[in-house]
């Protein structure tokens, strides 16, 4: 496993194994790697010859008064996971490297990247758009992994890469959880003991909903509810949004009715944490 | 000479002349074609392996007051040019085809088209770039060849294919003009005779500030008032700007130094005419 930090040297890599007619699976993260990540790796490490593994916390998606100072970063850490994991490379750029002085460009999906936390963070999805179209570019992936944790992302991205009519696949993976429900996430290290607990019914709401679902409930505007109801149960959870819409299109719906995402976003202290499940009936 | 309108069947062709390790050439084009035009692909024909021209009028290049409806088209004459100059496709798709229905991605270069024809025609350069990205993720080229009377495109096509890490080659070629001088251009065919007697002062003017130029003036204001001044002497002609600045990073400049880009546009009736010297001190 080896650490590359160039964009000239990554891409020469990448090069020689196209040559060698060889598949490339590709794992785009921001680091401090979890179990999440860990699955996104494994299941890479199985489907292509070679696993390559980015870090890199990219600044243009990352709102002002937002966390990208103390976004936690342990490279040493995630050298050791992604080299367990079956990982090849790690492409870890700098800031620099991927924005040189004077980038002028963008890629902008509009429209789905206004709605749930596009529109509490707005242009995070243009940052992730134009990191992610430069990733693809340098590493050149057969087959790209990326968590459902972010359902929208991933939303996105497949319609960046159709709309670009870019030779790409995109591999949405589930959502890894802790034991008792709580969504893996590089940002959970953030969580007091009591932030922690209160946190628990994020998943749980989510978890209510889809019984909800099950057992024969229809109405959006009734779910929604109900969630709102169990999170306020927790007085330290702030709940941002919590929506339903059509995945993976991400229209806006009244009924439940064929595949749904129920997603949601809550602050706890100062930590944002987001949530979904997809529902099909 | 064959002509393909879908992007699976493109796809598909380039596909297969990749996997021969062939070099593919590829001249995008809004049609009705010239001399202009027919130098590029000859150049395409000389340095590849395949040649591919694009024949796309592209509506979102276009503002809502501009002439999409009636700009020229004549796929006839233009497979007959391109067979002559050595073209193997041309690559002629639907509007639905390259936009389908629900389309949402743009590719954006800000600044450098803010200025000279982004000046005036707000969105236009976000057009160019999105579907020349569009074609180039289709076409897969290993060459591009853009003409230089658009300066400013290649400028910003540039920019794009480096801030993207694309690995693609954009090969700037040079105006072409009628034996009066007139840079040649599809819109030509709108002008009376009244008219394109009277443009020919467009290029003059341009050739005056060179011979301006190396005769050792620098100052870009007098350049630019000589320029106008030439320009005035024919009533018909309303300049809708006269700019200098450098190339290819487009920046605003007092003095010449280095290689500066003069350009102007002007209205002649409804039609619109651009054209540029490109001088190096």
């Amino acid at each position: 496993m080896q650490i590359i930090t160039t964009v000239k040297e990554m891409k020469g890599i990448v090069k020689n194994h196209k040559a060698l007619g060889e598949t490339i699976g590709f794992v785009p993260t921001m680091g401090y790697l979890h179990q999440g990540h860990r699955s996104l790796i494994e299941r890479a490490r199985k489907e292509n010859d070679l696993v390559v593994v980015s870090i890199f916390v990219n600044p243009t998606q990352f709102g002002a008064n937002e966390d990208f100072d103390i976004y936690p970063r342990d490279i040493d850490r995630d050298s050791q996971l992604t080299r367990e994991a079956g990982g090849d490379y790690i492409f870890h750029p700098s800031a620099d490297e991927i924005y040189p002085m004077g980038y002028r460009t963008y890629v902008e999906v509009t429209d789905i990247t206004n709605i749930l936390c596009g529109g509490s963070r707005p242009g995070h999805f243009k940052g992730v758009t134009t990191v992610v179209h430069k990733l693809f570019q340098i590493v050149s992936p057969t087959r790209n992994y990326f968590g459902l944790k972010d359902a929208q992302q991933v939303a996105v991205i497949q319609t960046m890469v159709e709309d670009l009519f870019m030779d790409i696949e995109i591999v949405p993976c589930p959502i890894i959880r802790e034991i008792d429900g709580l969504a893996m996430s590089s940002r959970n290290v953030y969580l007091s003991d009591e932030d922690r607990k209160a946190a628990l019914m994020i998943s749980r709401s989510l978890f209510h909903a889809k019984e909800a679902v099950e057992k024969g409930e229809r109405n959006i505007e009734k779910i929604k509810k109900m969630i709102r109801y169990l999170l306020s149960e927790e007085p330290l959870l702030k709940p941002e949004y919590v929506e339903a819409v059509s995945f993976p299109r991400l229209e806006l719906m009244d009924f439940i009715e064929g595949r749904v995402l129920i997603a949601l976003a809550v602050k706890v202290g100062k930590v944002r944490l987001i949530d979904n499940i997809i529902v099909e009936v």
